[in-house]
Order: C-alpha cells, then structure tokens, then sequence
C-alpha cells in the first residue's frame, strides 16, 4: 500500500519536517492528529505545476478577473462530470479564499441577521462561529448514532430557516447522505423556500461502496455547491475554493457588490488546483486506500470502551469517550496521556462534549504510534 | 546592463512564450506595452522559495488566519524600515488579494454612497472604476504639466472629501512626490479630517535622486499604507498585498466585520512576496537599472511631436499625442499603424483623452522594436 507515492512510508521524522501548524502546534514528544490536513507530501503533479508556473510567468494571468472563464472552473465542471455525472455551468463558478469565505459572502448578500440556517450538529467549527458572528440563527439538526451509522430528522429543517447548510460529506461524523436523505431534504428546501449552500469538500474521499451525490443535482437552481482541491490533495495553505452559485438570486446578489470587494483567485492557487484535478488521481487513489486502510485498524484497534463508527468517507473519526467514566474532555486526557493531539469534541457544537475528532490521515509508522498510545492510555487506570 | 540575471537580453520570442494576459491579448504581430506587467522573468530568489515551499508543506501555515503574526507582515515591516526609515508595526498588517480589494474594502467599512475620495487624475482605471461602482464621489486633483514635471493644486483637497486616495509614486506620470507636497498634503487632510489611503505599490521603482517617502511617516495615525511586492517583482497573479492599518478607527471598523468574508492570506503568494522582499533586491537592482535606461531612451527616441516628461518612478510612460494632430485616439492610431499595444488614456480618467500609457518594462531588442515601430507611424504620413 502507497508504493507509487510513498505516502505510507512516511516516518515521524520526515512528518516533523513539516512547517505548517498541525505539527507546530503540540508541544515536543506529541503527535499532532487535530487539524484537517494529512501528512503526506503534496503530489508531484502539483509540485511540478506550481514551479512550471513560477518559471514562466507570475504575472496577470488571461482570465484576469474573471476565473468562471479559466481553467479553474473548467477543471472543476470538467471534474463533477467525469465523476459524479453532473454538468455544472462554468459561467457559474465563482472562486474564493476557502469554503468559510464563500460561506461568509453568501451569508452576507443573501440573508440578514436573525435568519435560521439549519444544519447538522456536531459540525465544522468555523461554520458554528460563522454564525455566532454573523448573527444568523443556527437550527440544529442533530446527527444521532444508530447501529453502526448516524441518522438525523430531516423535519427539522422547517419554516424557522432561510438556508440549509448542507456538509455533505459530513464533517466530523463521515456520513455520505444517500439519495434518499437527500431527496427528503430537496423536499423540505423546496417547501420551505431555502437557499442550499451544500460543502462538498469531502467528496474525494469517499468509501467504496458508498457514493457521493452532488446536492445539485436534486434541486440545480436553489442550490450553491462549495469545494475545493485542498482537502482531498493536502493544500490548505493555497486558498483556492469554488463556489458554483446554481441559484440565480444568489448572482444576482454577488454581481451587485463591488466587484473586487471579496478579493479574487491567486494564480498559483489556481494553477495547484488544476493540477490535482486533472493529474492528481493516481496520487489520490494511493491516498485513499491508505485513509481506507487506517479506518479498519481504528475498528480493530481502539480500546473498546471508545464508541466508534467507521466514517464512509473523510479521515476523521469521531470518538465517543463516554464509556470510559473520564472526569475532564478526552482531548485534554488524550494529550496529557497518549500524547495525541485531537481536536476537541466541544468545538463541534451540540453533540460534541465527551468527543474528540481524531484525524487519520497519516503513514503506518505514524497511525501504529497513535493507536498504542491511545490505547495504553485508556487501559492505564 | 542586465548581465546577472540577464534580463536585458529577452527576445521578443522569448517574451511570446509568456502566457498571461500581458502578450495573449493583442493580435498576431503587435507588440503589448499596455498592463502594467514586465516581460522579464521572475527572480530566480522568488521561484526558489515557491517550488520549496510546494515541496515541503502546502497545508495550513503556522499563521493561519492571522497575517500580521507571520512572515508577511514582519518581511514588510523591515523592508520599510531599511529603505525608509519607517517602521511600521507588524499587528497593524492585514493582507488583501491586491490594492483594489483593500480600496474597496476600506471604502465599504469607512465610508458611504456619496462621500467624497480625492484623488490626482489621471488615474488608475481601476480605482476610477471602483469609486464609480460604490458611488463614492471622485474630487479630482488634477495633474498639470509644467516644464518638464507634473504639478497639482492640493488646495482641491478639501471639505467635499472624507477620504484621499494618494497613489505616490503616481500612476500614470510617475510623479514622486516631494516631501514639501506630501507635508501640505498632509496639513490638509489633518484640517478635513480626511483618511489617508496611500497606494506605494510603485515604492521599489523609484529613480535616482528621488526618494519614496511612506505618507504614515508624516500622519501615521490617519494613514493606510497599501503596497504589494506584485509590481516591482513582476508577480500580478499572486495576489498577495499588505494594507498596513495605521488609523485606529479603520482597525476597529474591519475588527467589526466577519472574520473571513474578505478572505485571507495564500501560502504562496506570502512565499513570494517575503522572498521578493528579502532576496530579491540583485534582481531588482538590475531591473530598475534596464528601467532607467529605457526611460531615457524614450527621451532621446520619441518623435518630437509626442509629449514626454520622463517619470521619476515605475516603468509607466505618460505620452501626449495632441502634437500629432490625430483624428483618433493615440492608441488605436498605434495600435493599428505601429502594432504597439499602449494603454488608452481616457481610460485613466480628465486629463487622459490624446493620451496613452506606454509600458518600457522590457528588454533592449523589444524596446527598440517598440521605439522603431512608434517613430515610424509618426513620421509616416
């Protein structure tokens, strides 16, 4: 596994190496598993691109303030076709820093302090301060575990709303909605007139078999798609995001502003952003299977005390640590005793106390660590 | 000239291979001097930096979300400071895609429709348009030849205004303003109370015996500094530019607003820029020096009858046509007759129309080209 790349032959050392701020962050000696980004080097065809870039030509690129007519947004259509059947319009495509921006800016245009805007909880914590600064009335629809999977109550998505904020794949839980879910909820956004604003970040790194459903395709003009190369190719620091704004209010909205106001997409970002769409694949597929491997040894290895779902798509897991009586946050308790940095359940909103989200998204070398420290933790009394 | 990096010896085939908007958008056989892009390559220090930092982490920097702890803002602080003698302070640093963003910015949380914005015409196009687009009302300074300088009346500046856009060194004559200028400029936006927004993206293109003065030098609590290494480093498609926010009540009116819905920082663009600013200083050296060559070149080449005074800074010519006794806008005259590419002048507002905005920021064999093909169509009747 991860032969071509190397990616599971990743060592401590060599992640350590790593500049960014999920390995700055823990203090010496802890092993960093919070932040969403994975250790593994960025693909060589995106490096390769990036430098071809830099050696050509950094000036202003032809598509110069309007990116729905580069190759972003052709990459992107191009893509969503190739692998989930649906033909966005590229005219539509607009592009922002990251999703919570063009959350941010859909807000700001589209709705008024006070507005309801459902969505799932536990739930992506710059999504949940988004609306606490915004002012934007959160209606939580809670992700309730049942078996082995998570389950929700669509009819809460009701008449207090004026947006659905859809994360689907779903962060922290994994879940990939089916069509059934997702037909329902295309029912009640239909009823209750609401404006989907659906985070598709994770849909590259969805389970076999499980399969990622483009909200779009349920209901095209009410919906705005949100995603992004740099969750399933590594790239979090580029700020590349594309917003696909189906919803024609919703361009009208974003053609009254100043057309500079929300800044515009970086050259290189763009160029990155191609790259892993068009040439990244093989890289990917190495990646996943590795994600997909961690997930099992999860299952196999956790202290069974843990409470544990195995994600259908994503790398991370949601931890229930409930059943192990802890007086204090498992994230505490985690990096105090495992050395392991996860992120804090109680970041995540309703649901999230009592959790921690653990991201897998790591070599062998580094995820076997992990996992015996875990559990020589939560066997040490 | 232009021997390390050798710049000076780009041929017009070489400068065909460059793919931005720059060399796409004329026709077969014309020559482009209209967007403010050089021809030259980008720094070898700069592509270094962007192919490293592609090949170590892409993931979420150590400063994420927080520009003005990172390297960004303390590279910009002690560039200022060494060739200045401005220090400014790093915390006060936000970063913008580029300059207009942060105008249009600034004017949304400081100003309303109708207030008005000084400003020295000609202008940028882009900051007439954006002035146009938000209804703030433009009070025109309007630059006067004289000999062979620009001057203006800064008694203009007064209390129709709440806000002036200085753009110093100016954009399109190169004007670098005098300390005597900025200091009456200065006594008058104290008197109006006005905010100081001033763009010195041009700072780094300045010629001998002029100096750059930073406007927060004179009135730092009044002042908002915008500048980007994208200019004199040749990288308009990073998108990375610094507003340094010296008045207090302008920090406190961005502190009000969601935290991400201007976007943020991209990991190479910062790359780029802190190794512009940091390494790049050789290049640039040899830059401004093909840069001076050619801005007297010009002198000594341009038909008699074509109105030139040489700019103080940047790579930007400001030429009269009315001499000419023209039918027609210059630019299409030199479009169509010497299949040189220049930038309109009543794009850049009163003062602009028999004008157009030749771009020299090229290599001797173009440039000569360039030169030919003008003095030809303007002798041949």
């Amino acid at each position: 596994m991860g032969e071509r790349f190397g990616v599971d032959r990743l060592s401590e050392a060599d992640a350590r190496r790593r500049t960014g701020v999920k390995w700055a962050q823990p203090e010496d000696g802890v092993i960093p598993a919070w932040i969403a980004d994975m250790d593994f080097p960025v693909a060589p065809a995106i490096v390769a691109a990036v430098r071809e870039r830099a050696e050509l030509d950094l000036g202003y690129p032809v598509w110069l303030d309007r990116p729905q007519a580069g190759p972003l947004a052709e990459a992107f259509a191009e893509r969503m076709e190739r692998r989930h059947g649906w033909r966005p319009d590229p005219e539509h495509v607009r592009a922002y820093s990251d999703i919570n921006q063009a959350l941010q800016v859909l807000l700001h245009v589209m709705t008024e302090p006070g507005d309801g805007v459902a969505l799932h909880v536990p739930n992506y914590p710059p999504f949940l301060e988004t609306l606490a600064q915004m002012g934007r009335t959160p209606v939580h629809v809670p992700m309730r575990p049942e078996g082995g999977t998570w389950t929700f109550d669509p009819e809460l998505i009701d008449g207090r709303c004026r947006v659905l904020l859809l994360v689907n794949p779903h962060n922290p839980t994994g879940r990939v909605l089916t069509r059934d879910e997702l037909g329902r909820i295309a029912e009640l956004a239909e009823r209750h007139d609401l404006l989907v604003i659906s985070d598709e970040i994770h849909a590259d790194l969805v389970y076999e078999p499980h399969r990622h459903i483009p909200f779009a395709t349920l209901l095209p003009e009410r919906t705005i798609t949100l995603t992004s190369a740099t969750k399933a190719f590594n790239l979090g620091g580029i700020r590349c995001s594309v917003a696909h704004i189906g919803a024609a209010r919703a361009r009208k909205a974003l053609a009254a502003q100043p057309a500079h106001l929300f800044g515009a997409a970086n050259l290189l970002g763009v160029e990155a952003t191609v790259a892993a769409w068009r040439h990244g694949d093989a890289w990917l597929e190495e990646v996943v299977g590795v994600l997909d491997r961690n997930r099992r040894l999860l299952a196999d290895r956790l202290p069974p005390e843990v409470g544990y779902r195995m994600p259908e798509a994503t790398y991370l897991a949601w931890l229930d640590f409930g059943g192990l009586g802890l007086d204090e946050e498992p994230a505490e308790f985690l990096y105090r005793e495992a050395r392991v940095m996860a992120s804090p359940g109680p970041l995540f909103g309703p649901g999230g106390p009592g959790h921690v989200r653990l991201n897998f998204a790591t070599s062998l070398p580094i995820f076997e660590e992990i996992l015996g420290r875990i559990g020589r933790a939560c066997t040490t009394p």
